[in-house]
């Protein structure tokens, strides 16, 4: 792989921390330099020997650099693209690990100089669990990575990009832009909408709850924040995926309501059949 | 306490097996007998320290019993109950393990001899996990249990059950029975269907699940047949709250709809806090 001199992570919580680790940890990159709003987090980032410098100010800590991700929350990726574009050198490769695609890359795209590559990636591992002191080298090991392309992506930076991810441990697969949003509305934007509604929903009831409503709920316990600007960012896919989830409640409501126990056994079976393939080997992150 | 020379488990799976092993490890029972309807369980159980004596035969098995233990599937414990009634001797007290209480307490007292004392009880401990190899001693230990006494239970009887219930670690606490499947309908009926569909409103994304639908879906891989006589017995609470959640999507659908973030993020955060206060100290079995 082609040296990595200077890698530049712009956002060191959980992800861009675990990003920095794990290059220094597997050797693939000699310098780490952080960037970030808050001097206390880029402190404990050093500290931790996530990265090796730090800077609060984008464009300076992205001058140099071959690689630069964007850490940050989805919603301050584009802003902080068009702050550390004008300073990246010429064949200088930027990419990202936002877990929305389409919109965030065609924002990205608009100010993307001819010089610089861009490549949309993104590692789904994670946790409710946020900030730098979560953050651990081995957070991508078996963990998915996706990267989507587009047509201006240049097939030199993806293979790059991909053998960055694969070095960490990531199992890297490709998808078309508009795939992936489709896919990540499904499995990750659409249970929090439905865990929300769930916690929401139950009332009096709430303090006994045991584990297998704490496992349901577990990911209404992330950051409203963030969560708005992934909604944002992917609100045609996740309307139409609530529109499915919808149409499976209200099937089991029917079969309820007319007290048709083989249809409701029907929708039972198929959703165990469904659910236990998932527990075949193999435990992705999020 | 009074003692219990003699105790009878009809059902030996994962919950009847960790009553067995939790009254034997706590010398809460001098003798414990299982009644199964399969000799390989029975022996297991046998050959696992949960039950000193079985037999295929419920009535031998309650003959002589200070206690009996229902701790079949939802489905058969009203016949399990009839079978045994007869044969139990006066003074000694019936009770089960069931996560419905008001259909299946009805059916029970309609064949509830005067000589014999009926106390409803739901131990909120278990998993998907079952079967007497998943049974353990300490499987109630911090566990809700959640006692439903009727106008026909003796109160001396429930004083009973309840020293049993704590005797095995668990946190002991009486309820109204309408108010009791109310509860469970919200805590676990609901979460049952909505993880269910869920799960099957998902199509070629389902491969690409990661832990947060995961852990939101478990349940769902929960046995048809057994969940089948839950809803049964529990219909129309679970309309009732299935009802509420229904409200609660489609008022996170029109917010989506309209793009009006403002009150997306207020059900996001109410979610959230709600949802927190969960983790607080004490995890409770389910």
């Amino acid at each position: 792989m082609a040296g990595f001199e200077h890698t530049t992570i712009v956002g060191v919580g959980l992800i861009g921390g675990s990003v920095g680790l794990a290059l220094k940890a597997r050797g693939l990159a000699s310098e780490v330099v952080g960037v970030g709003h808050r001097e206390s987090t880029l402190k404990k980032a050093q500290e931790r020997g996530a990265v090796d410098r730090w800077t609060l100010d984008a464009a300076e800590g992205a001058a140099g650099a071959d690689l630069v991700v964007l850490c940050t929350p989805v919603g301050l990726v584009a802003d902080k693209a068009a702050e550390v574009l004008p300073a990246m050198k010429p064949g200088s490769i930027l990419t990202d690990v936002a877990s929305t695609k389409s919109a965030l890359t065609e924002r990205i795209e608009a100010v993307l100089p001819e010089s610089v590559a861009f490549v949309p990636a993104h590692p789904m591992a994670g946790s409710e669990k946020r900030g730098i002191e979560n953050a651990r080298a081995d957070l991508f090991e078996g963990a998915r990575c996706i990267l989507t392309p587009t047509a201006r992506t240049p097939v030199e930076a993806v293979g790059v990009v991909c053998e960055i991810w694969r070095g960490v441990g990531a199992v890297v697969e490709k998808l078309d832009i508009a795939e992936h949003d489709r896919i990540v509305a499904q499995i990750s934007h659409l249970p929090h909408v439905v865990a929300s509604a769930l916690v929401n929903s139950v009332k009096e009831a709430l303090p006994y709850a045991a584990t297998g409503f704490r496992d349901t709920t577990r990911i209404a316990g992330g950051d409203p924040g963030l969560w708005i600007d992934i909604f944002r960012d992917n609100r045609e896919n996740v309307l139409a995926t609530l529109g499915l989830f919808l149409r499976e409640v209200r099937e089991a409501c029917d079969a309820l309501e007319n007290s048709d126990w083989d249809t409701l056994r029907g929708l039972l079976e198929r959703a165990r059949e469904r659910r236990n393939k998932l527990d075949s080997p193999g435990s992705d992150g999020e």
